[in-house]
């Protein structure tokens, strides 16, 4: 008998100077369904029950208004970073999530350091924020596109680790989650699209190029992950072919890092006790 | 045989340079139930409804990524905004939503004009977005404080008016509910959080100054709603003692707004016409 599976499993091993241990990607496939129930059914029954303690843990975080959790999300194109987002936080209370979409920088932007823009969107205390892409974008893209050379990414690389420790050691609970698709996932979902016109404005020809340059990518993840997963800001591998098996683990991985937080609701006010309204 | 409810019999008469349409808060029972279904399981169900349109009309104006929607909640302490949002928004994906409350400025927002947090919170193209509280603040509690005086006040109804006009004009469309219990629905819900402590985090007793001065608020409120209320901006009282009434009810009125926007996805790509992935 093999054991079960421990979301432990999937996480990036831990970023040393010292020795960088074994990780690669292709060994994690992207079809696994690890932590599904084993039915569709059964999935949704699970991230129902999942995002009902969510929400319970949300709403007292945000009674404490003291702790912070940010969930990053990458992945390429398709891979249902969106998706995630729908699936997952349906029975999360709206008022307690913060989803903070990160696309091409502005000038504005561009003018600053890369974690500028992403530093004015860090969680504040009390709340659930959600990163859909990140700062991670600015290691994956320019790496790819050659616009840095390896040096400047080791850089950044270690920007992101000391930028992270920041946010860690000032209260803040990081969870990062690349959601791991196959090439050929990516074919059919792409192709689902073009052939509804509804969903065209969801895909841009220019898409394509990034699907062109699928190993670059997938060595820039890889690299990207080995370099950044920490204690403080773990990465896990979220095999995501099945849309249903990775809003479960996603909703897993998150619920594990919030109830570790022991939230609890702030004590009674003693000059409340016994007060009677008029 | 009496007319069937509109929902444009509780919008606020438009304001108008020339004379004051006769407005009176006091006219309008907070305990009404007009759009309600009847039960409480045909109001949830009703709800159930809105939402899931909503969802479909959120994601094409996203897809559209032109016009923007601005939805303003105000209300008394314990009038129902935070419950609102989570009622009627629970189908919406946390996606399409952003949702900006607003507490008492900062240092650096009050060193400005009142309107200069609110301008760098707008909706942007393709975004539903909802004010928790909101500038309106800042004609209700200065003026009840006596920190502003009556020609101040005016002055920022103005500005309020020339505000919201620009962001009309500008393709947001806007919409405005004020939440409307009685005294006596505030002081049972108060109570019922101070003898929850695990609701203690929710009440500070400096809260209960503002209900000492509910008449002061609620001519605020009334003179606020009367001067503001425009064909761009529209204010609607909504009677908000029933939980489930008031959801129904601002549901409705903002799925009538964005319907009336004849929202649709963007037309087909003519360059993925047939296009086939490797």
């Amino acid at each position: 008998m093999s054991k079960p599976p421990s979301l432990d499993d999937y996480r990036v091993p831990y970023f040393s100077e010292k020795k960088a241990e074994k990780f690669s990607l292709d060994a994690l496939d992207p079809a696994a369904k690890p932590f599904s129930a084993g039915t569709k059914d059964g999935d949704r029954d699970r991230l129902s029950e999942i995002g009902n303690k969510l929400d319970v843990q949300q709403e007292r975080l945000h009674a404490q208004r003291h702790q912070r959790v940010l969930l990053v999300l990458q992945g390429m194109d398709t891979s249902g970073k969106d998706g995630t987002i729908r699936g997952v936080f349906h029975e999360v209370d709206p008022l307690g999530l913060r989803i903070v979409p990160f696309r091409a920088p502005t000038p504005a932007e561009a003018a600053r350091d890369f974690l500028w823009r992403v530093h004015l969107q860090v969680p504040g205390a009390g709340e659930l924020t959600i990163f859909n892409r990140s700062h991670y974008e600015d290691v994956l893209v320019p790496r790819v596109m050659g616009h840095i050379d390896p040096a400047e990414c080791e850089r950044r690389y270690r920007q992101i680790r000391d930028f992270e420790r920041l946010l860690a050691e000032s209260g803040t609970s990081i969870i990062k989650c690349m959601l791991h698709i196959s090439k050929d996932e990516q074919r059919s979902r792409i192709q689902a699209r073009i052939d509804d016109p509804s969903k065209h404005w969801k895909f841009d020809v220019s898409d394509l190029e990034a699907r062109k340059l699928w190993d670059a990518y997938q060595a820039a993840y890889r690299d990207a992950l080995a370099a950044t997963s920490t204690e403080y800001a773990p990465w896990y591998v979220i095999p995501a072919n099945s849309k249903s098996h990775r809003n479960v683990m996603v909703g897993e991985l998150l619920l594990r890092l919030m109830e570790s937080l022991k939230l609890e609701y702030p004590p009674a006010k003693a000059e409340l006790k016994g007060l009677k309204i008029e």
